[in-house]
């Protein structure tokens, strides 16, 4: 390990998010993997044989003969833990981590609706980092939990956020499409999804989180005087329905959104493409480079084209134009298991090194 | 054939509604086909080795020795002809079957938005047929052109009618998850679709068709002096997303509505059950039953699942709930070849015949 | 009840092959279902509440309210039990009906290598039933167990039987590419197989079965006295690769054929298409019609296409062709869930009638 | 252009092969694409505009500006032109460019039975590339044709060459099961292969291919006076079956050969994993490395997983295993657009320079 390189452990190593890490955190410039965590069931084994290897990418080198330890905090020693653990298990196990003094980025949903719980998208509300210091304040621990939002949430938000800025966003109808990678493995039965869609993922819970997530995450950062620092979510209605569609990887969302100050399609699409990071989310490892792609075609953005925009960390977004009811409709492509999920959480780790919160 | 028996004919039989048409006419009671017409390259060979059958139910032993013939009134004798034509020649070719005095039960989209001409769901809107009879005023023909509505416009706006009788319906977002079927054969290449979906239908146009053909169909049949009968269009607004997703069968669509007299969902789902076709629609030999099935489950409907509901006639309506913007959202199957093409035009000859139109 | 109805109840009934046995028998003219028996998890449940009907043809209305039994000789009461139970199940609960008096037709693997266990065909070897009366006799109970052979084995015995009666059959070179279906529910997992193949089915036993059951039911039954009476296994030399494919139903494999007494394609296809089923086999109600098609293009048997040939209980054979090393090439393929499965327990069950062995 | 690198040119860009020409020629050490032809209808287009890339790679930067030129001898000046061409097309249009002075590496079959022509697998028969000089004296030409093999027959033949050079191989029963990719771009109808599989390829032809193919490039190089320089076809039967399954891309095959010096799996294994091209073909840019890989697990290789091996050069065996009639049973799997089409043509360019034979 280099001097200057954070040791950094991944929980849940051996799922289909946990693998995205590791492959992801391959050769990663700031973050050395020294632990990878799972379930007892596979403690003690190696990596390469407790796993069933589900991406298109070879398993990395360095992984292969790591011995996996229990995701516990006598077995893991790092300063950043990465957490692919299920929401039932995450709960009480990420905040043993972060009272061990870890940054825990996690990609569960267990605490994104903490008060002093980031939600975030760097490249949207890295301000919003600093709720750590309250965090801290408020549980007194040395570590701290940071969040990443539902894959689906999260290309949609990135969207918004620039129509947001530029036009103020007040009401959205959205439809996902969303690929079977986001059920984990074994997921979705293939009898399922042959020749079929689901109209409904997870049977319930995920157009919930839908309508809430982004409220948070295009909310503002209110900072007062102990305990008053806080967010205030964005006064924006959401109404969304879930879909499960035969896709391995890809999220698509359909949207339909009203505007404060209603914009014609062209400058809505200026805009979407002129949208950049906040400073300090710019240049990071992981920083979406560009953050969002807008293409002109009539069929675009597509899953299986489009999903490794940008490496898998940029939000595609095409068909932008009027909407007969409201004021723009459009389609957004977020890839789910990278920038909605392993991607995102790193991206995050990365920005509380930056702002030196680790 | 059958004294009683309608003499009947497929224009466009080889194509994959054209075989959907030759299928359900399998053992009809009423009518019996005499001639199948397709293009000049194919007539003159037997239906069977002219075809290449895409269904998964047998070629019917009555089409197999017919001699295609080709699709022009000096070869195509019948009192009706189901019309599976590509638009750009239904538009022309349509006419000259009326004019020879036969009934066209068309598929097309030529006519649709024709101001006498019948845009036909009986099962809500049976009244439209006497349509007909300004239609042979006005062109002096004595053959007539009735249609149905595009396949995704045809379930959606079966739901909407049980809900605008009841409520009122103001607004509606719909968002459609198509199957491959209905781009006809061959239509989506399997490279386009494989591990993804396609943001748009036939690269336009259908959008517009779904927001309009609701407003027809849900519109009032004003019946005037000549020559001023005519369809006042409903004054709902729509906006649609369509989407071509990897289905074989079975366009599903996501909908959120807006109510005049907003309704909870259990009392939503009553009318939605209790749907009943007008007294003409209700026992002829096409008609759904039930006309409307609603789902419990909340997974459900699902295409490859629930398509053949109602011998594929029947509207299926799940996942009835609230809207947290609008009044309800819902989920709606219909499947695309049967009541959304071949089996809809073959449910409007029954009513036309029914009503002593023919 | 009729009084000429047999009760029969279904073992393993909420499982993918038990649906299909309480779709198969809905209406059968001979049997009533009685009893609809699975794991103590079930039962006590309507079996419309327990199960997750995966088929696309609807759940029948007799089953909706059965309640479910659990699967033991004190809750199930039938003179024939249809076993879809798993294999480590089966084995020791089949023989506990058995021993009861029931007559088990099972669709599992465990006793189907049993030396008085008829394996059995009934449109190949009918006679091979007679081996119940060793069975009772040997065991001393009253009832019986009949088994099916493993899906993949189904149609291509029943091809080879053909061949073997006109040419003799002396090797088998045969890979097949298997539904996902036969793998049960949940089976298979969706991201194991879009856009994949998996080259292994179960990671082994497939392959050993598919190389030794077709020499059981191409084997000789030799009547002797008691005990010699047994079947005599072909000397038939078998290598087979089996492969998983993403296709919903419907078994496809692929044979290279060697012959004592070589034929031209064209002999050998009208000796296929003749083929009759034994004189006791083949008015049964489930006898299929014909046993064999065999279809002349160049790219079929296909799955979608043909599975359901003779309503699932045909196999369907096509491109005889010369082998350029041995004699014979043809492709074969047969509906793994009907034919393959409940089918054929239910045509072997019916046989069991027919010759008064019941 | 760097002074060191030669001018190459694409015939037939903007077909699915030719995609993978301009992607795997994007910053080639060796090569600088000069030209992008195509038919007729693309010519005076820009590339990006006239192509409808289907590939998950973007497309990359320097072909997007480059104007579509006609496929012919005026209007494309290149050392190397690269051919994606239909075979009815490239048979003529081939010998034009070789007249010109050009060396063709085609991917087209018309001259691959050239008994002049090589048909090249560099880490298997490099020394063929020398029967391009007993070319040029026959056809009195300053080019060259050179071709590869059918995608099928690619990977297929490189496992052979280990095998056979260690053990001698006589005989070959091999079952592919193709992607969609290798049917080119529209190619396979999406209603054609869902849920279904097409037990033949192009409908005639390929197993034809296939059981040729493999026996010229594992055939001997006889090096005589003029004009009895010639390929010895190896004495190896096969016996092919070919078909078609929902796999985008990589071509699985499942062989059992027939051994002069029978083997055991676990030899066979230890002589695939230590196969080494020939001297001249190991450090091309294009080598595989390794050439073969041996997987160990019961299910491996699969397309999706292990398609990219090597960059998509590398040959992929699995499940090495007894035959039950012949030797030895295996599995093989190579990426059909790259080492079996358009990486395969590159890597025999780099052969030709590598061997001064430009």
């Amino acid at each position: 390990m280099s001097s200057s390189q954070i040791p950094v452990a991944v929980l849940g190593a051996t799922g289909s998010v946990g693998q995205r890490f590791v492959s992801l955190l391959d050769q990663h410039p700031w973050f050395k993997v020294v632990a990878l965590a799972a379930s007892d069931r596979s403690a003690g084994q190696k990596y390469s044989l407790a796993t069933r290897w589900i991406l298109d990418t070879p398993m990395p080198d360095y992984a292969k003969d790591m011995v996996i330890v229990p995701a516990d905090i006598e077995s893991v020693k790092a300063k950043i833990v990465f957490s692919a653990l299920h929401t039932e298990i995450a709960n009480e196990l990420e905040l043993q981590f972060a009272i061990a003094g870890m940054a825990v980025c996690s990609n569960a949903s267990s605490h994104r609706r903490g008060e002093d719980v980031p939600l975030l998208l760097p490249e949207i509300n890295a301000d919003h980092i600093h709720l750590v210091k309250t965090q801290r304040r408020n549980k007194g621990w040395s570590g701290c939990i940071l969040t990443n939002p539902n894959c689906t949430s999260t290309g949609l938000t990135i969207a918004l956020k620039a129509l947001d800025d530029a036009f103020g966003v007040k009401g959205v109808f959205a439809v996902s499409l969303q690929a079977l990678s986001g059920a984990g493995y074994p997921g979705v039965p293939s009898l399922d999804i042959m020749d079929n869609i689901i109209p409904n993922v997870a049977n319930g819970g995920e157009e919930e989180k839908v309508e809430w997530e982004p409220r948070k995450m295009l909310g503002r950062f209110i900072e007062r005087e102990a305990p008053g620092t806080r967010i205030e979510l964005a006064d924006i209605r959401f109404s969304v329905h879930t879909n499960r569609v035969p896709v391995i990887d890809g999220h698509t969302v359909c949207a339909s959104v009203e505007l404060a100050r209603p914009a014609d399609p062209e400058a809505a699409e200026a805009i979407l493409r002129a949208y950049a990071a906040p400073e300090s989310a710019r240049e990071l490892p992981s920083s979406p480079r560009p953050v969002i792609e807008v293409r002109d075609e009539p069929d675009r953005p597509q899953p299986r084209l489009d999903r490794f925009t940008g490496k898998g960390m940029t939000t595609v977004v095409g068909r932008v134009r009027r909407d007969p009811i409201l004021d723009l409709k459009f389609v957004v492509l977020s890839h789910n298991t990278i920038r909605g999920a392993a991607g995102g959480s790193i991206y995050n780790a990365e920005l509380l090194v930056r702002e030196n919160l680790l």
